[in-house]
């Protein structure tokens, strides 16, 4: 157990990260694919932030994106042909997938092609069967995959997570997850309207939003779920082929149970909730990568307020990411964590359609 | 639509109350039966608070409790048996009745044979057939029944109701619902013990705890539940024969659903958080008479903490109660809307043994 003052003086500190200072003194250079608003707003400035990452060739299949990005970055800019026929492979060691879901498939193929390591968007792909099918490219190349949880190294989620470990609450009862915005609205008209084919996405509500109370959940509890109830529900143009809202009920071992709420066109919101017999931690706001997060501890009665200078999400994650490869250690949000991911969403979408719990194998 | 000035000055104003002062001159007597914590503490307190009530009997099978609570309130005290006999019945107009749940219908059938009116604790009874019956004596002898949910007399959950009424968050998508307590020792060893005994309860956390975000769901919404899905759990000694914890989610028309969470033993807690379109509305703390609530309005991104001095819940109750029968008015919260939430803890019970969802008829 942490002393008080090394509780705040090490809240955000790297736990995940070597502390011999001569183990990493390379970078791991990457090709960016997919210039949307993530990629510029979050992805390219956590790779220059990172230490040990930095962004050399960018790839889209919008020439006008990849002129700009490249010109803005001093990167290579490359259409997508010529990313797969290999043009200036030799200038990246690491391929970032940020497209639509069901494009992250060809482009896992691209960087298995080449050798090259793979971090990946979330979801990992726009189906279960796809998304299988990614792993097996990666694991056949025998490249390094990890897929982009940014909750996961997240100083407050990590410190959570740690208290839970440490029995701060007691024995976990039940965790409520909520996560809405309005997609349109907060992420532009053209941002958003992938989303909103079921072909590109997979779905909307739940591949969009109900995966991050889904994954901290499963992260936080080191744990996956064996059961899930789930409904979706859409009411508004345009939102007729996908699910534009949804509700979901993870049982896990312990008999734990996680009810989540998720929505793309309601009141910006995102909060999680952790009951257990001794204490309540509470994360709220939550999930946005654009508002600081706030942790709250309740223990017997007694509650504390964490505010902290908010991380750059995305430096976090490419510093994992790329300390990680340099120094040769697994990631722990790799293709077969994600892949449990993908089964719970698809055992929901079943429950969903059949009004029935689902069994998670 | 209030003005701004109006809404600070009318958050707690009795809505329900004539504005005509000489429509009520009197008070209602009332016989209190069941003299444990909650009457001491609260009940009695209300009633004298109230101005259109007061005590002036007391009844309880413990003649020790009766002694004291008579001679500190100045009341008249009676065994159960002398009160069946209508010993001092020219003493009170109505019955106020906090016993454990299985014994509601006895002291109903003593109010409806005396043709006095009832107040009833929430849940009716420790079955959905024992409180049909309750409801059927008290309508075949034509007295008014009013069943105690103190939520729906709290001027926060009322100006909840009115914002939710008046569009202030859209259309409503999702509610949660939490309310945990370490019921023995909160309420103490000697109180808490008949919730364990599911002859006397009907059960325990969904019972006396799950009522609370199950009704003010339904009162604020104006709705009934139409399909539920809920799980119990006892995972510690005294709670072998009951529901230690309970999640449960309700179905209502146009596919709003709410996702709760009690427990009898957890770190004490209550929130109440409903979702929309355009807003949110949040009342935490939410449920316990013995805190005060705060309710936090966000619509379109735009946040108000709206803290009040807060009412004694049993005054309002009681004035309410009074009230309404001095002015010869129905009660919201009558048998039948009672039943509606037997139907629902029963179907919920239901669910959590078969592990399917449940139609509410």
């Amino acid at each position: 157990m942490h002393s008080l003052g090394e509780y705040f003086d090490e809240f955000t500190h790297r736990d995940w990260q070597t502390r011999d200072p001569t183990a990493v003194s390379d970078t791991v250079r990457i090709a960016v694919v997919g210039l949307g608003w993530f990629t510029r707003e979050w992805a390219l400035p956590g790779i220059e932030r990172s230490g040990f990452t930095e962004a050399t060739v960018a790839i889209d299949i919008d020439p006008d994106a990849v002129a700009t990005v490249a010109d803005e970055h001093d990167l290579i800019g490359l259409t997508p042909e010529k990313f797969r026929n290999g043009v200036a492979s030799e200038a990246y060691d690491a391929v970032y997938v940020a497209t639509p879901n069901a494009t992250h498939l060809e482009y896992a193929e691209i960087a298995a092609d080449q050798g090259a390591a793979l971090l990946c968007e979330k979801p990992l792909e726009a189906s279960l069967d796809r998304a299988r099918r990614l792993v097996t490219i990666c694991d056949d190349a025998d490249i390094p995959l990890m897929v982009g949880y940014r909750m996961q190294t997240d100083p407050a989620v990590r410190r959570l997570k740690e208290l839970l470990r440490g029995d701060f609450i007691g024995d976990v009862l039940h965790i409520h997850g909520t996560m809405s915005q309005t997609m349109l609205g907060e992420l532009g008209e053209e941002t958003g309207q992938w989303r909103l084919d079921p072909d590109l996405s997979g779905g909307c509500a739940l591949m969009d939003i109900g995966i991050y109370p889904l994954n901290t959940t499963r992260f936080i509890l080191d744990a996956d779920p064996t059961e899930v109830y789930g409904h979706t529900r859409s009411a508004h143009d345009p939102f007729e082929e996908v699910d534009e809202h949804a509700t979901f009920q993870l049982r896990f071992p312990d008999d734990v149970r996680a009810l989540c709420s998720v929505s793309q066109n309601a009141q910006h919101a995102s909060r999680l909730e952790i009951t257990g017999t001794d204490g309540q931690l509470i994360l709220d706001p939550a999930f946005y990568e654009r508002e600081a997060r706030e942790l709250t501890l309740v223990r017997d009665g007694v509650e504390s307020e964490i505010e902290f200078d908010p991380v750059h999400q995305l430096e976090e994650e490419f510093a994992y990411f790329g300390h990680h490869l340099l120094t040769d250690t697994n990631f722990v949000p790799d293709g077969e964590h994600a892949l449990a991911d993908m089964r719970v969403l698809d055992a929901v979408y079943e429950s969903a359609a059949t009004g029935t719990p689902i069994a998670v194998e």
